[in-house]
């Protein structure tokens, strides 16, 4: 940065932000079409009467996306509690959907 | 479902396990890259010795992204606080990377 003049310093900051806006826009809507996929998978397990949670299948995504995570650069303990951070509203949608507890 | 046999009823549902699987892929590579920008920034902050932290910006990318997410029929609330999991894992990155915190 030695070289790097205050202005530049900002122009890149900003140039870096503008990318971080980029993907956070195509995370959001991204998101908004898993949750309409959910939404169907709920409405699925209500009136098939399967529970909400559904924890083999939540470990085979976790070790799948952990694998993945890896291959990208990403830390696959975060990458867990991301998907888990997903899957709980998943399940908390699914609950409202009337499907039962697994308890 | 009462037309749907078992069969169909669990082909459907694993195509539409087979699209969150996607989905969670993508997912997973472009939250990769968001992590290559915020290390750029975390670089940048460590240097010029700005704060882990900016609540100004932040406070942007909430108002903005829930915004998005009503476009996109996503739930606001759940957005923020996805947007707030990235971030408080990217500033630990930040303060990692040797950022001063703003306290």
């Amino acid at each position: 940065m030695s070289q790097e003049s205050s202005a530049e310093a900002t122009e890149r900051l900003h140039a870096l932000r503008t990318s971080i806006d980029n993907i956070d826009a195509a995370l959001v809507f991204i998101l908004a079409e898993r949750f309409k996929i959910t939404q169907k998978v709920g409405a699925f397990k209500a009136t098939a009467g399967l529970p909400a949670a559904d924890p083999n299948r939540e470990e085979r995504q976790i070790s799948r996306l952990r694998n993945l995570a890896s291959d990208a650069g990403l830390d696959p303990d975060f990458t867990e509690k991301f998907l888990r951070f997903i899957i709980d509203e998943v399940i908390r949608h699914h609950y409202k959907a009337g499907a039962p507890s697994s308890l």
